[in-house]
């Protein structure tokens, strides 16, 4: 697609779903190995999908990406969140230290991970080697007084993290993962899920990484608020009042990875918000996203209901970072291996 | 331990609890990464897990070994499974040919396979080159007709499945996983559960791999048949009654592991009653168990609640032959990685 600047004009996005005429040859193919029917679970569905998307003999995921996009919140202003935003940028210097959860994860099972500064407060100066910035604006507004961004943002959001998903296809990527960090972002979320659903705050709001009771009323008090300002669910539309860069630019990039053909990886409650957008603006970006991990967060389970999806890990986690996500890796390429190795019946020489 | 071939002697165990002085040191190191509190969910119990058992600064899954234990059963004469017992055999040699599903998983996550005849009906000769031979005997015998093994070969079960989890400890494994082929197993383990839990069998007795309305009603009604015989739930009497050859060195293998100190996987619905079985005779051995996968069998849920597991996965596989718990490797290298490597608030300068 090309976004087009202006507001008010109509966005265009290319996704072209998987060719359903080969699902036939795909099930025949996964019934015919030496197992009984459906004995690999969600794997079997997995690697389903993984072949229809990949579109080959031999299916993999041998370079994958993570990309974590950082941005701070008006909203964490008012105290909905266990830390303030200075530790948003604090984390975004652990990531390229190395520091952080998802860098092990990613170190451990071979996977490329990328930071975009997608709207921080204030800039890191110098600019950090290895830091993208693609800088939206110093955070969102404050979404229970005002829109979080211009429409304009909001467009510039979803072109910028589907440019960056372009580029890593572009240089062999063949796996996307979308993650984050930003303090203050499970409020924008929940306000986001409950617009796009057309829900009450009170059935999306959990949370987030630990508050407490009197947090807790407070943001949903404060996204009740905001929820009375935005009518409807038109996707830009919730985007621009109650979204964040970050979560702007991992939808960009889930649709971007969609254009492209590839496999993008959602995991926790966040990252499905921006799937959730992602779908509201094409719903062919469906076809290619994998769900990697439930959270405890409440809500998530209602929103993964909605995007009729069934992540592959219950792992009762809830950091972000894409963290869930790079942990589903390994299972996809377990899928592959069976898809691709495994015996058949025939060759095997077995006689169920 | 060394089993008294001899009926009717106490068999005796080695196996020391991990030092639980040190878990707070433990906690307190995970506490300090830079997450928020427990934000890692089951992959930060696991980390405990394998901290207490390997105590050492750095954890980790280095060389791991899944041993598959193969046998017969003479409840498989009954039908009682969606395959004849001609199918362990032809499994055995697509083990071996390198092309289940297990070797796949082995294969991309680095864990190496031995294959055991454990008493197939049958030997494989010319003994293939990679199988190990212990066979107990030709196949267990119709366990609702008859006991299925004698004492003698309950403990040399028990015997030479430690031995083989032993003889890996001395070349090195870190890791063992214990999985099972065998044709009608699913029909022995449940009796085992129903007789070791007091159960009815209506409680214990699932679909296998996949059986009819008829069979499954047949697979009930010989287990409580074996159970009418079967008093009390003395763990060697349990095994020696209803009990395969495939189970009691599984069993072996974990108490065999536990002795050494070595952390042990238990996947599917066999391995768990392995794994019950196992803590009977000495319950210490369950500081070193950790559950892969939760199956989609009936009483696997059950079954777990009485070993106080929760599993790592729920991908709703039914398959057997260890591939579960090949899977959760990954998550245990993830949880190794994160211990060893992930920064701490102070290190990152994060003030959460």
């Amino acid at each position: 697609m090309r976004l087009s600047p202006y507001p008010g004009e109509t966005m265009h996005w290319t996704i072209t779903p998987p060719d359903s005429a080969r699902l036939s040859s795909i099930i025949r193919r996964i019934d015919d190995k030496t197992k009984p029917p459906g004995a690999l679970g969600q794997l079997e569905a997995l690697a389903r999908q993984m072949a229809l998307v990949q579109g080959q003999e031999k299916i993999g995921v041998a370079r994958p990406v993570l990309l974590i996009f950082a941005a701070d919140h008006g909203i964490a202003v008012e105290g909905v969140s266990i830390a303030g935003s200075e530790v948003t940028r604090q984390m975004v210097l652990n990531f390229l230290a190395g520091g952080a959860a998802a860098n092990c994860f990613c170190r451990t099972f071979d996977v490329r991970l990328e930071v975009v500064d997608a709207g921080l407060l204030e800039p890191l100066r110098p600019c950090p080697e290895g830091l993208v910035e693609q800088r939206v604006g110093a955070g969102s507004a404050h979404f229970a007084r005002q829109p979080a961004m211009s429409e304009a943002q909001a467009r510039q959001s979803l072109e910028w993290g589907a440019e960056r998903a372009r580029l890593h296809v572009r240089q062999g990527a063949d796996l996307l993962i979308a993650g984050e960090m930003g303090i203050g972002n499970t409020s924008a979320a929940a306000a986001m899920m409950a617009a796009l659903l057309g829900l009450p705050a009170g059935d999306c709001v959990g949370r987030g990484t630990g508050i407490s009771d009197h947090q807790f009323a407070r943001k949903r008090a404060l996204i009740e608020t905001a929820l009375q300002r935005v009518g409807g669910n038109d996707p830009l539309t919730v985007l621009r009042e109650l979204g964040g860069f970050e979560i702007g630019q991992m939808a960009g990039a889930l649709l971007g990875a969609a254009e492209c053909g590839v496999l993008a990886v959602v995991d926790g409650f966040i990252a499905s918000v921006a799937a959730l957008l992602a779908t509201r603006l094409h719903p062919a970006c469906r076809h290619y996203l994998v769900f990697a991990h439930q959270s405890d967060e409440q809500g998530h389970g209602r929103l993964l209901a909605a995007l009729d999806a069934r992540p592959l890990l219950h792992l009762g986690m809830r950091l972000g970072e894409g963290s869930g996500g790079v942990l589903a890796v390994p299972l996809l390429r377990a899928a592959a291996s069976f898809y691709n190795d495994m015996a058949t019946f025939a060759s095997a020489g077995v006689t169920v």
